[in-house]
């Protein structure tokens, strides 16, 4: 390719709506635009991005075994009341009427449409495992679009799905795309963990997530250093701080602490550790039935609240809410910040975190307003707990769940997901086949997915310097940049670039020639945002000693480099990117 | 790939729906499966096929030097009301709204995003010309989606636009657009012909669409065999037929003609030539105020109305429709059947067609239920016409326009188009750059679009026979079939298949080897329906004399062929498809 015959428009500025670096980079360099809010288009220089993205997920995907086939943007509502996700699915599914007045969605995800497919297409456990992908654009309405491509609202998705005649075949099917992920992620140059991660509405009961580290990340990763542990925190399980519950030593004592709402304003009002105190949180349950219930979930201080895990919990695990202020003045008798469990006014059942189960002599709200309870304990002041369970968030330090060693945590951006879904959708929209024995039984599926788009925008995140994109080489837009100076007056320099571009395309780089005749500064810098691995300068000066410019995208200093070794070199320098 | 990790499920009979052969044999063989009226899955085998056209697409598009970028699918309204085209765009716009209440539509086009694209991208003519295209899902409400992929509503579009710094320009990126068009179907292997089109309602003034020769084929290609003028029968120039208007030689007689209310009733009651029967057209603009306007059209009793021609006449390029009975009845006294241009009740505007103008002693109708007119004679029974312009479709034997031989007529199938805009789009959404003067100017536009999923039901309306598809090589699902008989038993046909599938891997071949282990009149079914080019049987029996059988799916019979030269072979047949 040649620049002149490309499209490069790069921006000195971002717009104002770009508030992480992985937006602003591919608004400067001219990637995306946007069309409308989460809606972007892919400019030239983007979608070359996006397709080599896509390209080594198919060779993987094929690699693998699956199969690709293509399933419409446009879906029937039909289907999507069958699975019950046409009630369950919020406003991020868009929903519209054709010219008859029939009810379509733009998809967000095809489960349904594949398992009519299947249910259609597959008669006899002969023709299972099977495993089917699309790469197709998708759409959410998100409420709030933004970060560019990492929260769009339409995006480009590869999901795919496999079906399995019964468990054991399902998780082999799962393991091989586990194992076709991790190759996909390695072969882009990414930094990132595979982490076992909650199901969510999605169904099923075992799923992975794949997370780019960032700092920029949503998600919040735990792992163990010293073992292959991961875990999204949502799932991560969080031990018990205290092996056994201490004798009461302190007698219970009402203490003024004035306008000390929060567990840190008391251990500073008293002067005692953050450790020592234990958090009030109050949710309620709409049963169909009677009045709400509420009900109250204990907390050390400086721990915070998993909602994952309290949604896990008997009786909540239909949906829940943060109980209102009426609701809390009916059951506590004063108003949230003094809360505790001793002496309600009207008793709700009582959850404690494994450590608080554990704690003795601890600090919490006296249900009087602006003042706490001190010297507290189980049994003593308070009767045990309705539940004892794991309710909150791991800490950096604690125990790895595997016993190896102390968690560390990291943010990530997660690019893929892998799920087993089990019977969820099969059931629904009854997809069986006939097992050996002739009998029907339901398909066993799982579902995989990777935010194709997402991926471009991850990449940036965790690969750019202050001048622009450090892009890995299998995903770089082009591998090499050759900047010709002086294009417009040297016949030396169009020869030798020339040549260089020549023989580089030979060898299967992906070049672009910069024959535009800019001034070096600003072509240099127009690369350095864009980001290629590699840049070549060609220049009359060097030529003049017979050497060219070699530059990594991470080096700060440029190799003189005879020409006639300029393309071994490059090739060796592009192995390390 | 191998059949038995392939997805393979041929149907023995396809829908009621299926009216046209590429429908039911894309069903039969499984490439698609319907979701909802006029939406299809791609099924892996129909996805091979699609892969190679949009393959083909792009390596011509980007020989062409045009550049692929990715405009969204779901498109904000308001570019649509900049260009008018919300208004004027019926309901095979979809439009829909998001959860905030802001209207957008799925392209069915994208002339909106594309020139507001370049507004914003391009400021000088140093950037121009540039050609932007995509390959992307497109949406068109039809009214009526049938013919399988051929009239769907969720489908596959090559769009591409052009920018020029004037007419000049504009018109030699057409021609380049024109000759990557034509490389394009001869490369899939197609029978077409380029012909001059109509702009419609997209604008522009120069246009050719790519007509894929069928006989299931929508629109009427009008060429001629002498040389290379080919044209839609849309925009063809009918010549006049009588070179000059002869003397009145008969009397003008009411004649009555009971029941015969069509001319060719009227020729054959009276036992005259269909030729010398005038037909009457009546047609009524509806002007912004006052009263409908009416019209009376005159065509020869064996000519048809060309729609698009009337569309083209000065007082009717507005809008015209068919005029209803009783302003018929106001203005000729009598109903439809039995009109004509001698005294009327209340006079029209009378268009007569080149021919008819030419006439003498002509049959019309008397404006009296089952009377005709005979005799009647221009300017001696009625005044001469208020225009005399081209009205009718030509036929079969006209003299064509170029003068070079006589005119005849095909069907074809509408893959392609190429328009040339001018500025109707640059103007409407204000998309200047300046030139070289440093003045504003408007990008002169062109935009040229392929339908992707289409071809693919071209492809086979033109190539297959009574057994099922005939697929030219470039867009087959594979190249080659080798049929293993007796997989389950014979080691020897094992190993002589899996060496053949090895070997011709080797060669670049795609090839699918069927280890499936069914019965060979099964498989033989399948395959012919299924449409390679070239199918192999590996045979026990034959391998025991060293060979297997080679037949083309144009041949009948299958040739013996030694091991040893199967792949050479296989080669030279594959070139001949």
């Amino acid at each position: 390719m040649r620049a002149s015959a490309f499209h490069i428009t790069t921006l000195k500025e971002a717009p104002n709506d770009a508030e992480i670096t992985s937006h602003r980079l591919m608004m400067r360099s001219g990637m995306i635009r946007k069309l409308a809010g989460g809606i972007y288009n892919y400019m030239p220089l983007g979608l070359r991005v996006i397709r080599k993205v896509e390209h080594i997920i198919r060779q993987e995907m094929d690699a693998a075994g699956a199969l690709e086939l293509l399933m419409p943007v446009v879906q029937p509502a039909e289907l999507w009341m069958e699975s019950g996700r046409w009630e369950q699915y919020g406003p991020e599914l868009l929903r519209m009427k054709d010219r008859h007045g029939r009810d379509f969605v733009l998809q967000p995800t095809s489960e349904e449409v594949i398992t009519d497919i299947a249910r259609n297409e597959i008669q006899s456990w002969r023709q299972l495992p099977v495993n089917f992908y699309h790469i197709q654009t998708k759409f959410r309405d998100e409420r709030r679009p933004r970060f560019g491509v990492m929260r769009g609202r339409e995006f480009t998705m590869k999901d795919a799905y496999s079906f399995d005649r019964d468990v054991a075949s399902a998780q082999k099917s799962y393991q091989v795309m586990f194992d076709a992920y991790m190759k996909i992620f390695s072969r882009m140059g990414l930094t990132f963990r595979a982490v076992s991660a909650d199901t969510g509405s999605i169904g099923g009961s075992q799923s992975h997530e794949f997370q780019v580290i960032a700092d920029i990340g949503e998600d919040l990763i735990v792992y163990d250093p010293a073992s292959s542990y991961a875990a999204n925190i949502e799932l991560a399980p969080a031990p018990c701080l205290l092996t056994q519950r201490q004798a009461a030593s302190a007698p219970l004592t009402p203490t003024p602490t004035p306008g000390a709402a929060k567990c840190e304003a008391v251990a500073e009002l008293l002067g005692t550790p953050l450790s020592q105190t234990v958090k009030s949180i109050v949710l309620a349950t709409d049963p169909e039935k009677g009045p709400a219930q509420v009900w109250l979930l204990l907390l050390r201080g400086d721990h915070e609240l998993n909602e994952i895990k309290t949604g896990k919990v008997p009786g909540l695990n239909k949906g829940f809410r943060f109980a209102t202020e009426a609701e809390i003045i009916e059951h506590f008798g004063c108003k949230p910040g003094y809360l505790g469990p001793v002496k309600m006014v009207k008793p709700v059942k009582v959850i404690a975190d494994l450590t608080v189960a554990n704690m003795h002599n601890f600090i919490c709200g006296a249900n009087q307003e602006d003042f706490h309870l001190t010297g507290v304990n189980w049994a003593r002041d308070l009767p045990e707990p309705d539940l004892i369970t794991d309710l909150r968030n791991v800490v950096e330090g604690d125990q790895a769940p595997d016993g190896k060693g102390t968690l560390a945590i990291q943010r990530g951006i997660e690019v893929g997901h892998v799920f087993y879904l089990g019977t969820k959708y099969s059931e629904a929209l009854k997809a069986t086949f006939l097992d050996e024995g002739g009998k029907p039984a339901l398909m066993e599926m799982g579902c995989y997915g990777i935010g194709v788009t997402r991926i471009v925008g991850a990449a940036i995140e965790q690969n750019h310097d202050a001048k622009g994109i450090v892009w890995p080489r299998a995903i770089a837009p082009f591998e090499v940049a050759i900047c010709a100076v002086g294009w417009g007056k040297s016949q030396a320099v169009r020869d030798a670039a020339e040549a260089l571009y020549a023989e580089l395309k030979a060898k299967g780089v992906d070049v672009i020639l910069d024959d535009r005749d800019l001034r070096p500064g600003i072509m240099f810098a127009e690369w350095e945002l864009i980001g290629p691995p590699v840049r070549i300068t060609v220049g009359e000066r060097g030529l003049n000693d017979g050497v060219i410019e070699l530059l990594g995208r991470k080096q700060t200093e440029a190799a003189r480099v005879p020409l006639s070794d300029c393309c071994t070199q490059t090739l060796a320098l592009l192995e390390t990117y």
